[in-house]
């Protein structure tokens, strides 16, 4: 049986003025820290930044300084004015950007097909939809197999970058499909395991010191508490975590710690409710 | 009449393993964000990190060092040992932390208040409970008015820097007691104005030169186009968004800007939805 913390980490950028004035709840980056970590990934850092070349390329620099195995950018791909991740990329790799010629064929048969299909009058590759197909110089694109920006990719010495568009569909499907297997690839095997019990009836400030002991004896597993009433009417989540190869063994391991912290919160007159789950992340 | 671009700017940190695996959906994050804009300031950008004092006091001295008028911080104040956010400001600020008085009289006052009504044994101050008044040095606490935990604020050069619990009935509660009238005074009555159409049947690379075209032609207004359909079957969401201090003159211009596009988007064969809204936001 071999035990592993989470192996390689990941920093994801989102950007978009539309994160930063609370118009849209930021889901994007929700997916991907769930993905990453069922996929192995320890995401270490989420960034928001806005549609400002400056910005997104002091959020890529200040990303890669920090030297994750991933950093992973969602949203500003598209072909309007306030789309300027490539560029802020660029920027930060201090490289041009350039037409992509396998990005040009796709976003061009894209349009193509689309013409075929009477959905526009002739597939006019017009400047806003060559800009979809203009990389930083040694990026490659990533197939998007439901819209028409292409992702991209480039490795910055040890670091894998990757950008994807804000749409969550496309977002979503380019990850399935061309990220998840380098994640899986690089975790080796190592999944993550959760379970949660939820406790009423004991203060957060008295289960305090009964985590502490429960995390002691139970070296491997990480226990937070998160109050879900307020102190005075106690409802407590408490979350069981930890990573490894080898479920059985986990499962195991997770059954004992919350088996040993429940007793200690019923002798305290704490009720415990039955765990929610206790698997993997989906 | 007075224009003014949104005065001042703000940095939110929000704090907490449960963000970074994805367990918890960052809904702090999006209502600080929305509150602040509505406030008339401007969040530049929004940082995730874990619960590590390491990880926290290196996003607070980032944001330190662009010098942004506002830093809030939410998450990481409770009692439990996962609750890390102030010592990982005091690293940040290279002070020590130490028990503030003010703070731990109102800590005591509400365990006194629990015991008193029969929701405790005795009010014993025990250093779980006490942690919740160890702030770093010359910051004061911020009344609490649901949960125990206080709130921080200390000033650092021209930035105040602000810590509110993750639980986010306690977060909003010290956010609109403490914090909203700060931003409001910062501010000087400014507010930001938005509204949106939604367009059918025109591709959002067909839009782009209209958004550049009209965004020329309003220079007070910024336009963003979000697609919620797919390329090829296009629904897109047109915002219009502006920041002033008087609203009616906003709401002409609004006005103005989103009929101009909007008749350059019919010439094109698209069909426009009557605005959702077109107002300041909550």
């Amino acid at each position: 049986m071999v035990w592993a913390t989470l192996g390689t980490d990941m920093e994801i950028i989102c950007i978009g003025n539309e994160l930063l004035i609370g118009k849209t709840l930021n889901t994007n980056a929700n997916w991907m820290a769930k993905r990453a970590t069922s996929s192995g990934i320890s995401v270490k850092r989420i960034t928001v930044v806005g549609d400002d070349i400056n910005e997104i390329a002091a959020a890529v620099t200040e990303a890669l300084s920090r030297k994750p195995r991933f950093i992973v950018t969602t949203g500003g791909l598209g072909p309007t004015f306030d789309d300027k991740t490539l560029e802020g990329i660029a920027e930060a790799l201090k490289c041009r950007i350039e037409i992509n010629e396998n990005a040009l064929k796709t976003v061009r048969e894209k349009y193509e097909s689309l013409a075929e299909h009477g959905k526009m009058e002739k597939a006019e590759l017009t400047p806003p939809r060559i800009k979809m197909a203009k990389l930083p110089e040694d990026a490659e694109p990533l197939p998007n197999p439901i819209g028409t920006a292409p992702g991209i990719v480039t490795k910055v010495n040890g670091t894998s970058l990757l950008a994807l568009p804000g749409v969550p569909s496309e977002m979503e499907a380019i990850f399935e499909q061309s990220i998840v297997p380098l994640l899986k690839k690089e975790a080796g095997n190592v999944t993550f395991f959760e379970a949660s019990v939820f406790v009423d009836d004991v203060m957060e400030s008295t289960l305090a010191p009964l985590i502490d002991q429960t995390m002691r004896e139970n070296a491997l597993i990480y226990i937070k508490s998160h109050p879900k009433g307020e102190e005075d009417t106690p409802h407590i989540e408490l979350h069981f975590s930890m990573t490894a190869r080898d479920s059985k063994a986990a499962r195991n391991l997770l059954g004992k710690a919350i088996t040993q912290l429940s007793e200690l919160i019923e002798k305290r007159g704490g009720k415990i409710k039955t765990p929610k789950r206790r698997s993997g992340l989906p």
